[in-house]
């Protein structure tokens, strides 16, 4: 996969009459990049992310008349100061949450680009942006870079500021990166993360990973198996294997648990639009997502976070001497356009756990949609994680980029 | 203790000119109340927080040429709704950490309101507003609130929308009122806390309570352990008394827990400011804090966030079937102004275990001192909290207005 993009205006164009990946574009005066470590990159950024002088709209009917934002959200701030091009907004499911945008999947127009960070994986993608910042609060920015064939890097929580960032569920809320390469993403994460130190990485050879699918009873596609397994063997030439974590806790329940501390912190921080003019202007699934935080009381969410608490200990303890997780961060392909965002179950639980997440593209299926693998590290663990996963692409197998569709 | 501020414009200029309580104040034309659950209401509003029309400047001189917000922080715009009048904006320390500022105790000039929701205890001590919101990280909340003869409601984390509040440490930031009566702060409590329901609260009659002193090593005041007794003896005619949490963890080691992981959230948030021209204009203690934050790699501060889960976990473990915990927010009453904002260690704890807090007024110290003892709850628990603490408040001894200041 190349790094560049083709940035001709026609390309872009055409590519995004087709996608709807961009929910605003910024003027050209203004999205013009500069010198820096990230010089002259194109970078796109989730519409809840506030750009200066473009409105947050949040996907949302709720906020068509959104004022331009006065200025950039700090992430957006770094990565302008570090000379990238901020091309615009991104399309994003309204609130971050799941109902579908008209968005499509760069590999097959008739497929979903996944969600809620759509336009970001789409973007990237395609080859229009080499950078989309997401966000995600379940699974909305590693779901949509496996569904598009891009790298998808949710790094630890608490890493890159939120402010500017329309919140979710703050408890879980975490921007990210996708991003035409782990080289790349991790370039944007340094310039993003303060204080991150890249030369605080462990050497490939000197980590020890171990394979480990968090929920073996959803069944995954044979050929997604096939690019874990060869992933694996992959990650096994360059470091050194350690025994996979025996998980004491049910995987189930905490994602069961993780909804209600979402939905309930979703309802603190937007449950207000159910009472006013906005409420009739939100999208069905957003909505009973409200509804349903507003009937979840303070103390069984109080309840659910701390049980949510524990099984990340549990884990972390489980998974002491690890020091990354080979996974899958969906079981399949992009589905068919279908009013879902796809499926997220396998990621809620490693958003839950707080360390980085760095997926990444590992060929395609038969129906040529792109497969991803994952590589999970420990919270605080990103420039081990980003060594790791730069040396496992390099023995990735090929993601020829799409084509433009037909005009 | 009055509900009732003397609203005269004479007073109000005649203490503001002692006290510097407000950084800013409204247009009386935006700051006039509407009807509702609050209607006419006076509030102040700590400037960290956004208020429609005027500048956040976080009490920093980085932010001296801050622009007019856009609009209210939503939990100013559900005051608003609910018809409260907003005044303006009160002092805060430097983003609500701990410089000292100007402000002063409306109970005696020569002393610290405390910090960091400054002027948010001063003006209600004096009797300048009925309400004025707060935040609090460590002990910014409760502790001006115990110092200015204050209630001070910090309710649970995650229970105000915390959107339009300039973070310090998102792990623990949580918006809370300063009000002049407990009744009062459940109003403006309910009116900020979407899906809050007054009727789960327990009668007093049937909670389970008992004292405890996190930490008996520091010595308290003589008078301030009077009040704390002459406070559990009025709480046991009201409620049942129960068997005080045996604490299995080091309470020293939690306070500094949060101090690394507040540090690193704050450097997340405001380290940018190092590398540019706002860095001079830091005041001291926050700059430090700042580096101190670059210098906690993000590992350890995923390890002691960790083990302050567990420290949580432990102490609510500890506290099983306990309703309130009486405690005290501070050891003292309000030094004189020294360079510093006052003792906040006995607080961080509190703050790290996520429940409800109610600082309340306990008459004064022989040096005309408000004293404080304070309630605290499950999490989630605000209901019966604030039905427990207005049945003390009740009980407890006068606390006579301070005396408008000879001009």
């Amino acid at each position: 996969m190349s790094d560049a993009s083709d940035t001709s205006a026609a390309t872009f164009e055409t590519w995004e009459r087709r996608l709807h990946a961009f929910a605003a574009l910024a003027d050209p005066a203004a999205a013009r990049g500069g010198s820096g470590s990230l010089g002259g990159l194109r970078v796109g950024v989730k519409d809840i992310i506030d750009v200066a002088g473009l409105p947050t709209r949040n996907g949302s009917a709720a906020c068509a008349d959104a004022p331009p934002a006065a200025q950039d959200a700090p992430a957006v701030a770094a990565l302008r100061a570090a000379g990238a091009a901020i091309l615009g907004k991104t399309v994003t499911t309204e609130f971050a949450f799941t109902d579908p945008t008209d968005c499509r999947n760069p590999h097959d127009l008739s497929r979903s680009p996944g969600g809620s960070s759509s336009g970001s994986g789409a973007a990237v993608g395609a080859g229009l942006v080499e950078v989309a910042l997401g966000t995600q609060t379940a699974g909305s920015l590693c779901r949509p870079a496996a569904y598009c064939g891009a790298v998808g890097l949710k790094p630890s929580y608490g890493s890159i500021p939120t402010e500017g960032v329309t919140p979710l569920a703050p408890s879980f809320d975490t921007v990210g990166i996708i991003a035409r390469s782990v080289e790349t993403a991790g370039r944007a994460f340094a310039a993003m993360s303060p204080g991150f130190d890249a030369g605080a990485a462990k050497a490939p050879q000197d980590c020890v990973v171990a394979p480990l699918l968090l929920d073996p009873a959803t069944p995954a596609s044979a050929e997604t198996l096939a690019a874990f397994d060869a992933a694996q063997a992959a990650l096994l030439g360059i470091a050194r294997a350690g025994a996979p974590p025996r998980l004491g806790f049910d995987v189930a329940a905490v994602v069961a648990d993780h909804r209600v501390v979402m939905n309930r912190e979703a309802f603190v921080a937007h449950g207000a639009m159910l009472d006013d003019a906005r409420g009739a202007r939100l999208r069905p699934k957003f909505a009973a997502g409200l509804r349903g935080g507003a009937d979840v009381t303070p103390a069984s969410a109080a309840a659910a976070a701390e049980r949510l608490a524990q099984a990340r200990a549990a884990f972390w303890d489980a998974a002491e001497g690890l020091d990354a997780i080979l996974t899958l961060p969906v079981p399949d392909g992009a589905p068919k356009i279908d009013g879902t965002t796809g499926f997220q179950d396998w990621l809620t639980p490693w958003t839950v756990f707080r360390g980085p997440l760095i997926a990444l593209p590992w060929g395609r299926d038969g129906l040529g949609r792109p497969r991803s693998v994952m590589l999970a590290g420990r919270p605080g663990g990103e420039a081990t994680l980003l060594t790791l996963a730069e040396a496992l692409q390099a023995a990735s197998p090929p993601l020829p980029r799409p084509r433009l569709p037909a005009d």
